[in-house]
């Protein structure tokens, strides 16, 4: 139960933000507002419909308006920007980290761009430019160029003057990285190596050339597992002549799984992780149109099969009401296989080296399943018909269904993904119009064959 | 494309290792192996059929043998350790954090456990005993009690002697936490503000005692919520006397919401996330079996609706090959909403205050929805049937399951995370089952009343 209480703390701030609006009092709702992290004020403004949302997005305080933005998903983020006045707009993205800048730059009126631009001094301008260069879903994108470099030919003594000259280091820093002359990366340094060690110590001793560097244009996804499988916290960036660009942090990383994850569910049902819960109906319906007129067409592929067997349906009506369960149990059964072949697919388990021991398992797990539930079946359609027959035959079609199931499951998200589409996003529309198609041919088939021929 | 080849960078490793398996020489696979880091290896062996995933264990480092068990699922890591002597696993764990023996413990034979405990010198032992004293789930459990800490009275340049005298920081430490006589937390200092500073800067000075810490019962959910919410490296656990027990990093953080996601993936499949890809037929089997058994009963109570009008369909026997297109179109309308749902409960987005809302908006896409695809699909049917009554019924069929499917989407969900169950595990079933009978139902029962009447 404190589970439930604990994680339900968003959702009490909620409350208390909806009654505090609800009574019109807008002070105790600034209050509460503030005392929010940027991603909590987020989080809350993702939860209101269009009206409350406008209202809440007033009352932030300006300084945290940047950091609410990039916090939120893209299309929440365009209903708080269509809130906002052009200079409202560069006040609030003028002071935030390059890489959290190039994230939101995309989303703003190209006349806010250039007023963004020209509000920056000239180095931070070309950095943004430079990061901005990089194909989104790279690590040059994702990577800040704000990184603190030392030379391995020096002390632990002079590294710390210079640190204390510096003053401030960017934010998430846990290592210095070395590079040559001509700014190539060479390694790293732990700032705690640098805080354990005697002030006299070479530099050159302290030094990690172990730590690998991403290429400016490693994908997103490759970052992703490289940082979880080592658990790093941060890593250096580099170009094809090994210069040392910029670096990449943790929570970059975070946010990229999470946004995978989401990605993941959400396109199982046709939607978009920037899909806002509350956006207009009307927009929302479009969406969600093409999806279901999709879904329209390949449910009348599998009612042109029934109608296939219109004359046998007319003879025994029995075949009717029991046709669903034998399209429906293929459906569920091949979700499953479909559900662990994407989550393979996703951490590179899957390949043509193990895809036919896969396959094989899964058949024998269909088979064992199908013989087990086709008796079940077929018992309680006896009970239900008295027709020893039909038992037969529904239990037979269901074990051909699983087969059909297990084999779609492994072959449908692989073949889809060898195709370059996304096994998420059509590997269950594909696979249930697959069972269903099998479903009813091998049921009413059967049926055709064995009852009537 | 690059994006794709990266990608499949693990699917390479398997390649090359399944290559040389198949080969016979064990040397190349050692040496291969070897370059990996535990996390690595932990995928490639998850990715093994049992009998290859044998012999590549054997052929691990036993100094990585406990990281790599860390690294698994609980499935896979339970084949592994079948395959190891006690001896051999008592050396394989020994070393590992104390967080990650937590971890592990539960998994490992009575015997060992005491084997393990036995080699351990009193404090590591003891501060084991502490953390298996939370249950799992909560940030006790999640904590490691190796923190370095110091007093508030003191300067930089002593605590930089005390680390130089102390050597080595436990792993991912960026902050030392600053404790009271009684080791109740204060706040934190950052390694960045100690290398930036002064060596005569009193301590004082650079306390930040704004960072919140983490109650020693908090949920893993709520840990993982404010990690992500704050973008922190680490963060301090208490007690309720509000004595510092231990710190939790970010990379048990990134373990955390890795393992949500593939939670709710996968349990909207019936599955769980430890699940093994090769698990032996006969053990997927039973559980799938489950799963199947339930979906086969909510398939019958469909059925039996049907079985309702069994006098209908053997009028007209263009009712049998229509019903699952209202039926499924349903199934797949009520998926989208319950996708976002899911995701709202899982932030904490949707409670009492907005839920209305949230129905409205869900009830008027739906009613567009319905007259849309309503209208396409009474066109079709009239081309094909020539009955234009039919038509209509089809299309006010749609309708009535397209709304069903939205305040079943939305209500749905919500009620099962009421009554304490997962709606990601049992909502996909319960609404499909709420859309078939519907759509079954309005269809059979409108072309009875409007067609047969």
């Amino acid at each position: 139960m404190a589970e439930a209480i604990r994680h339900d703390k968003t959702s009490h701030q909620l409350r208390l933000l909806s009654d505090a609006l609800d009574s019109g009092r807008l002070g105790p709702v600034r209050r509460l507002i503030n005392t929010l992290s940027p991603a909590e004020i987020g989080n809350l403004l993702e939860s209101l419909p269009l009206g409350k949302r406008v209202v809440v997005w007033g009352l932030v305080d300006p300084d945290d308006d940047g950091e609410v933005l990039v916090h939120v998903g893209d299309e929440v983020r365009e209903s708080l920007l269509a809130d906002m006045d052009p200079d409202e707009i560069v006040a609030a993205v003028e002071d935030l980290d390059i890489d959290d800048l190039a994230d939101l730059v995309e989303d703003l009126p190209d006349t806010v761009i250039d007023e963004v631009l020209k509000s920056m001094d000239r180095e931070n301008r070309e950095r943004l430019e430079q990061v901005l260069s990089y194909p989104e879903g790279t690590a040059g994108r994702l990577m800040n160029p704000d990184v603190v470099t030392v030379r391995a030919d020096t002390t632990v003594d002079v590294v710390l003057r210079f640190l204390r000259l510096r003053g401030e280091l960017p934010e998430h820093t846990d290592h210095l990285y070395v590079v040559s002359r001509r700014h190539q990366y060479r390694g790293r340094i732990a700032l705690a190596a640098l805080l354990t060690h005697e002030p006299s110590t070479p530099i050159n001793r302290l030094l990690d050339a172990e730590q690998p560097a991403f290429d400016v244009d490693d994908s997103a996804n490759e970052v992703a597992r490289q940082f979880s499988d080592h658990d790093w916290l941060s890593a250096p960036v580099v170009d094809d002549n090994h210069i040392l660009l910029g670096r990449i942090t943790i929570d970059d990383v975070v946010d990229i799984i999470r946004e995978r994850a989401e990605h993941q569910a959400l396109s199982a049902a046709g939607l978009d992780e920037d899909e806002d819960m509350f956006s207009p109906a009307r927009r929302a319906f479009r969406r969600r149109l093409i999806w279901l007129g999709v879904n329209l067409c390949t449910a009348f592929l599998a009612a042109s099969v029934i109608g296939q067997f219109e004359g046998s349906i007319d003879k025994i009506v029995a075949l009717a009401i029991l046709m669903p369960i034998v399209a429906g149990m293929g459906g569920n059964a091949g979700t499953q296989v479909l559900a662990l072949m994407i989550r393979g697919l996703a951490l590179g388990q899957i390949g043509a080296s193990n895809v036919g021991e896969l396959l094989h398992k899964e058949l024998a797990v269909a088979l064992i399943n199908g013989v087990c539930l086709g008796i079940g079946l077929g018992l309680i359609v006896l009970l239900w018909f008295h027709d020893p027959m039909l038992s037969l035959v529904i239990g037979t079609a269901l074990t051909i269904n699983l087969l059909t199931a297990a084999a779609g499951g492994v072959l449908v998200p692989l073949t889809l993904k060898r195709m370059g589409f996304d096994p998420a996003l059509a590997g269950g529309v594909l696979l249930t119009t697959i069972t269903d198609v099998m479903g009813f041919l091998s049921f009413l088939g059967l049926a055709t064959l064995v009852l009537l021929g």
